[in-house]
């Protein structure tokens, strides 16, 4: 169990993306290195760093910001590759992946601390709401190659969800059946400016409540990135991105919360030994009625 | 959709139990009375209400304690029967269940406005625990008769769960997929009074915000009905129980609240509209993976 025996610090990037790909990129390279030196061991950024959320509209322009990571990676992905071998340190880039033509996903690439690609999770849940049109862009992540799972990387068991994923409990609960202790989350969420003063604190709190759930349910620790600043790349009201990135720790406690205004590096301890001491004191894994879940592969039960 | 334009009334009955069964009982029926007569339409009991917490032991005399509800009531459920028809009220009666000389379930009765009993809900996942010794009493609930489900009653379409059934996300899930609008969580939970200065706000936090979380993941509301009092009935330190009987609304926020440590019947109106217009406006049951989720009838995914 040497696993649980380990402290493993967290560096999640928060920032505002401009219209420029590749400053984006050489900002997230930056703050990425600059989080490796300050001690970061696995490092996760937000959902689509790259580039400004442009799923506000369907654009078939827009397609032409992917690239591929699977097989043969991309510019990007090998950035990241060097980067974390050169900083041993494991990474998880979002990315907007082609992955043949016309076939596109909302993906993370996951980089081990010697740079070595361990694989890429496709997100599987894939939104489709006013200004959140990820349907016509992201074919949802297919299951045989790159479904809920764990990696085991240089510094700990991690699995990878994105962003809509966070509102399923079936996602945190099939990767933290594969082994996860930490579960990331890169996203890309905010306010509808002008539901902000009606309905922000409600929509935040759900969206950081149902996160820490999944880490008191699951008894793991949970790790959300989400960017700051408002974008309208379509026009329009636009999104007001509500930042707030934060880690839970398995009692469900938050320990690390960023601004929801400001660019920040969130470093943060992760003891690992927490894992075993709260599946141990809060035994639910040991209780699950799995004779009784079939019907969780059915859509209603009417 | 009749049902998605309506309010209706909870009642929830929080209270300490005394030594004495029958006049825990009959304190558990007036206060059934009064919530009915002040507008209570769905009244629900804390967990075994008709007792103090006996599982703090492992105690063959405490077999005595329980009657049977299904197929023929004892005079618990009777009693409540009798009270449903007079005052028109929907009840949920926390009870323990002799089934069958030998056989025991920790079981709710969901008796109709007129009097009906509509069938029992046995609790799925019992827990053993330090001073929460179920596995000894209860038999888990069998899906043919009394797994996860929901009743159409006279004020709406209701699930029932039972205290630690709160931490898994799959009981919830599939409650709300069998089409509950409001889910009812009778309860038994408190501190150990040496724990509760370092641990007692963490532990009160996630038992709140997991079930917050059943809301917010099912567009559902969440009723929760805990007991409040110290009881140590096989000595040593005991329980204090926390109390705090809730209500969450579908998007998560706690409406109503009672005390950790006051007798409370908890009114609240509950807009059943509001889960139509969570389930549209955050529509999760749209875009579940359904083909992805064989995994969750596995223990463990290694």
């Amino acid at each position: 169990m040497e696993n649980t025996l380990k402290t493993v610090t967290i560096g999640l990037l928060q920032h505002a993306c401009g219209t420029d790909p590749e400053a984006n990129l050489a900002a997230t390279l930056d703050a990425a290195r600059s989080a490796a030196r300050a001690g970061a061991q696995i490092i996760c950024t937000q959902e689509l760093f790259g580039t400004q959320y442009f799923c506000q509209s369907e654009n078939h322009g827009n397609f032409e910001l992917a690239e591929p990571i699977h097989p043969n990676p991309g510019p990007t992905t090998q950035a990241f590759q060097t980067l974390a071998r050169e900083e041993k340190v494991v990474i998880i880039a979002s990315l907007f992946e082609q992955r043949a033509p016309g076939l596109f996903h909302n993906t993370a690439a996951i980089i081990d601390a010697d740079g070595t690609l361990l694989g890429t999770y496709r997100k599987m849940h894939i939104p489709d709401d006013p200004l959140y049109y990820e349907k016509f862009y992201f074919t949802p992540g297919d299951t045989s190659n790159s479904g809920f799972r764990t990696w085991e990387t240089a510094y700990g068991k991690i699995g990878v969800l994105i962003c809509w994923d966070q509102w399923y409990p079936e996602a945190a609960r099939l990767t933290a059946l594969s082994g996860a202790e930490i579960i990331f989350y890169p996203t890309a969420i905010g306010w509808h400016p002008s539901e902000k003063a009606s309905e922000g604190k409600t929509q935040h709190d759900a969206w950081q409540t149902i996160q820490r759930s999944h880490a008191i349910a699951n008894g793991c620790f949970v790790a959300a990135v989400n960017r700051i600043g408002h974008e309208a790349p379509a026009g329009g009201e636009g999104i007001e991105f509500w930042g707030q990135s934060f880690v839970a720790a398995p009692s469900g406690e938050v320990i690390a919360e960023a601004a929801a205004d400001q660019p920040e590096t969130l470093l943060v301890q992760a003891d690992l030994a927490q894992v075993h001491e709260a599946r141990t004191h809060w035994p639910f894994l040991r209780d699950r009625r799995i004779d009784a879940y079939a019907g969780l592969t059915e859509r209603f039960l009417d």
